[in-house]
């Protein structure tokens, strides 16, 4: 650590006052604005190599054992939504941060902020979804906090899930290590959790109800490392900002481009439908039960294979592959040839979405 | 784990609606219903025995090591106090968390949860605070997460801070390890955070500023330990609730009665003074920089000495004892030899105090 903390407060604020006076929805919505927030003032206060990653959590050695180290908070609206709830969200959410470090989970906190007001028997469902969630994956909820605000203060529940795993020998997963010539897969249909929560926030109605993917990917992970071990270089969530965000975030970081081939994307077709109805390109949307894989050539069939076995992969497929050219960009080829990039998201897609 | 799915979601609310059909702000302020909500709810559904201690934090075994394992969210209204912002509090308390566990920080997670149209420049405040607190403990923040509510649903800022520290071997720290004849020790004067909060609050001016407490305990406990290691049986920190909740739950815990002595009460005249005009008993009143110590009688004196010569720790005392009689209560000698109980706290003496 390089800062003092009476050089610290000697600091101005690092962003540009006069452009963002205050905290938009959009610092929140994984895409640019979140990123300026997180690369400007939280990487220069909290400066240290762990929290430089940037990954989905960080890596700590304890002991000669890697302990990933992951958390999130959880302020969904609504709270309870086809395919699952806050609590379920939360439970997955944290569960799948420690996967993307290649982590299986050793146990979970659980911090709750209720607003006064909030109906007893709602926040029993949480609960209860909560538990049925951390017993699918086999991981308890080890320890906790409860915090009430006052009515109008807060929105029923939000709760912070912070997760610590163990990594286990021969992974070894980080931006940093995708290389040209890997094959990025995605382990299912992209965006039904954003599509499904906007269905209900907009009280549209489809021929078929969109539910949220909400899932638990640790055991598909598992699988995966079984495969393919070290060759899996890069796993990621596509959460807030969907598969694009998540895309330029590792290109960024890995210095290299990332070509996709848009007929390749799996998309449910009532998704598809939807993202038309509503204005979405569904590769900004977020996800909460699919992964992203980037792995070595050799094993890429091996672990498309590996995770189609999965229940929770089944449609799973290869995207698109790490380039040369364009570094720190992701490129589309449509299905008429063209070619587009495909950009970080700038502005605020779906607020609230997790 | 002895639940499943299917028969967790046919159970009924375990809390009686007829008497509380929703939230209040009593249940997050650390006395009865608080604890209702802890034992009725949240440990029969998260059930499995690191829960069930009920201790500041869970202790996870990796690899030969115990890991302590802490997480705290932070509410307090207003965000900026006299000797302290949420930012400051936010780091101490967790860190005081796994030093309550004995454990050293081995690193932090800070998850935030920010109000749409927070002014950029307190933010940035916070973040700074969070860092020159973090600085003096000499632990990072190692991983984290934003999401930005909607105005008119969150506070300015909710911050999560998780901890994760290692504990030393030869320490063993837990409220069933009190013993009748052990001594109660308090770090220092008590009842500084909470005046100091609602005097903010209540607009009241007293001829000294009061001052919250905040400040992180891992020195002092490391001190602590340092002269009188398995001998120090039980630490907690009076936050919520103050002295009297955390003297209370361990009394339960550990099936014994603790007996305080009045008079040997370290409480400052403006504290005592502003309690008075307040109608607060100090005994209830918060702390954020306070630890108490229940110690092998032996080491006592060797134990307020190293509290004492440690700069957070200069105004501690011995302040009572564990004894046989009334198991699972507190009673409190008073400066004119009556004996009166010192309960656990019921409803919500101050709202987001923490």
């Amino acid at each position: 650590m390089t800062t003092n903390p009476d050089l610290l407060t000697s600091l101005s604020c690092p962003i540009p006052i006069s452009d963002y006076p205050t905290i938009l929805l959009a610092h929140g919505g994984g895409g640019t604005l979140t990123q300026m927030l997180i690369e400007r003032m939280f990487l220069q206060a909290f400066d240290n190599p762990a929290l430089e990653m940037m990954h989905d959590g960080a890596v700590v050695d304890v002991n000669g054992e890697r302990l990933a180290f992951s958390t999130d908070s959880f302020v969904i609206s609504p709270l309870f939504f086809p395919g699952g709830d806050i609590g379920s969200l939360a439970i997955h959410g944290t569960v799948n941060d420690l996967a993307m470090c290649g982590a299986r989970p050793l146990g979970l906190s659980s911090s709750l902020i209720l607003e006064e007001g909030l109906p007893m028997e709602d926040l029993w469902r949480v609960v209860q979804s909560m538990q049925a969630a951390a017993l699918e994956v086999g991981v308890s909820i080890i320890t906790g906090d409860t915090k009430v605000v006052d009515r109008g203060k807060g929105d029923g529940v939000f709760i912070n899930t912070t997760g610590i795993g163990l990594i286990p020998a021969g992974v070894h997963v980080s931006p940093l290590r995708a290389q040209a010539g890997d094959v990025v897969l995605v382990s299912g249909a992209i965006a039904d959790h954003g599509i499904a929560i906007m269905s209900v926030r907009e009280g549209l109605e489809f021929e078929t109800a969109i539910k949220s993917d909400s899932a638990p990917l640790s055991d598909l992970v598992a699988d995966v490392l079984e495969v393919a071990g070290e060759q899996v270089h890069v796993l990621r969530d596509p959460t807030r900002g969907g598969v694009a965000s998540a895309l330029n975030e590792i290109a960024q970081k890995a210095g290299l481009g990332v070509q996709l081939a848009e007929q390749s994307l799996p998309i449910q077709d009532e998704v598809r439908g939807a993202c038309e109805i509503l204005g979405f390109d569904p590769l900004y949307v977020a996800n909460e039960g699919k992964c992203i894989a980037i792995v070595a050539r050799d094993v890429a069939d091996a672990v498309l294979a590996a995770m189609q076995a999965h229940p929770y992969g089944q449609n799973a497929a290869i995207i698109g592959e790490i380039v040369v050219d364009h570094p720190g960009r992701v490129f589309l080829r449509s299905r008429i040839g063209g070619m587009r990039v495909v950009d970080m998201i700038s502005g605020e897609q779906l607020p609230r979405i997790c």
